[in-house]
């Protein structure tokens, strides 16, 4: 494989940079090419601004168009160019960060606002004028897989736990964003009670770890129905008779997970 | 009311930034106080960073601790503490924003990392030693209305929508942050096909919103469950009497919505 390998943590005596040492340990030991984007340490710059597109600072911005057009005069932002040239080389993507308010942090959203722009990451449409997206798009063939840390426990994570089950609170990363834009997004790896680990437990982690990243290129994806290949109807809603009774979430997913 | 009205648009010419005019010009019409926290305008910094607590840089920083020690002496940085003093101020918060891979804008989502801090806004504990959280806390008593325009039409946000709906997309920010700190959250106002909205349309979207802003402190807020009120066990999941068979995000509210 080729990884590029998002990590969005402050502090590099985490437990999140050591995993995220150990994951490129392993993938280089199994014969696979990585490279990092290590969001802190690259002080990466994360509010989507006029000067990305280098946008006239007189016209009014739409960020879309703007993109679009950036995209193909190919004007954006250095910074930005070389993110989504690491993304063209890859094949895999792993995104890893500390659950903040249970979303990403900041940085990493701003990486995503930033990178994954129309013109590049979506936007593209088939010769019946449908988008290719959810499945489908610039980006399909890749993989993703997300790691994420937690402070609280994992049952409070689980299907009746307080905080959502991670599944629902990734939705908008693993379904909005990654399928989005064609990728096949393999479950989770969640790393919870992140702040009471001791050595055993990072033991068991990296254990961890180091299995999921070796099966990676094996493991069933997430089921997530493809927008173009009639589950829903032109208004992007699901036909009556494709899950009936369902809604929310789980009725994205073509079989229960 | 005293109203903070957050806001995170790049562009002053943009619908929401001619919606966010609107109801400001709205409730100082109708004798309300508003203090306004317009994220690009100010080149608000969006990454959580050891300077943020005045932090020795050779010791190894955990966040959570790091703020609760910066918010016991002082310390934290001054535009930090700026923000924190309009939310004190405050007895409303508006938090306004185009929806961006189907969450916040990083700028945006940066101001929750760096000015709702532990020891600010959570991480009290009751005689029982049951943190106060989920309905209770250092921000109860205060109410918070989510605005969001999106390019998407309100059809794909619904019940069987692909984008799944905007009270799942908004759950971490509804109900994991404003609710986790102890904030009443009334419905959210949706704008969609934001791109296609003519004069007609941007009237109506103005009066819809003068509407929900005069009727704001008299709506019924979401039914989310209190964390200590009896709901969830120890482990902070559900009991097995409360709402049985019911999994996901739906279960988390009181009556169905």
């Amino acid at each position: 494989m080729k990884v590029l390998w998002l990590t969005a943590h402050p502090e590099p005596q985490s437990l999140n940079a050591s995993l995220h040492r150990e994951g490129i340990r392993a993938l280089e030991e199994q014969g696979h090419e990585v490279r990092v984007s290590d969001l802190y340490a690259m002080n990466f710059a994360p509010a989507v601004t006029a000067a990305d597109f280098a946008h006239p600072a007189e016209e009014r911005l739409i960020v879309g168009d703007a993109a679009k057009e950036a995209v193909r005069r190919g004007t954006l932002a250095p910074d930005i160019a070389v993110e989504q040239g690491k993304l063209s080389w890859a094949d895999t993507m792993i995104v890893q960060f500390p659950l903040w308010w249970y979303g990403m942090p900041a940085i990493l959203k701003g990486w995503f606002d930033r990178v994954f722009v129309a013109g590049f990451a979506f936007g593209i449409h088939d010769a019946q004028g449908r988008q290719l997206r959810y499945g489908e798009g610039a980006l399909a063939g890749k993989r993703a897989m997300v790691i994420v840390s937690t402070g609280a426990r994992e049952a409070s994570l689980g299907p009746r736990g307080i905080n959502g089950t991670l599944d629902e609170l990734l939705f908008p990363l693993q379904h909005g964003t990654l399928w989005y834009v064609g990728m096949e997004v393999v479950p989770p790896l969640l790393i919870a009670s992140a702040d009471r680990a001791d050595a055993a437990t990072f033991a068991q982690h990296a254990d961890v770890l180091r299995n999921r990243l070796e099966d990676l290129w094996h493991t069933q994806p997430l089921p997530f129905r493809h927008q173009n290949k009639g589950d829903y109807d032109d208004d992007l809603v699901l036909r009556p008779e494709v899950s009936p009774q369902t809604t929310g979430l789980t009725a994205h997913y073509r079989t229960a997970h």
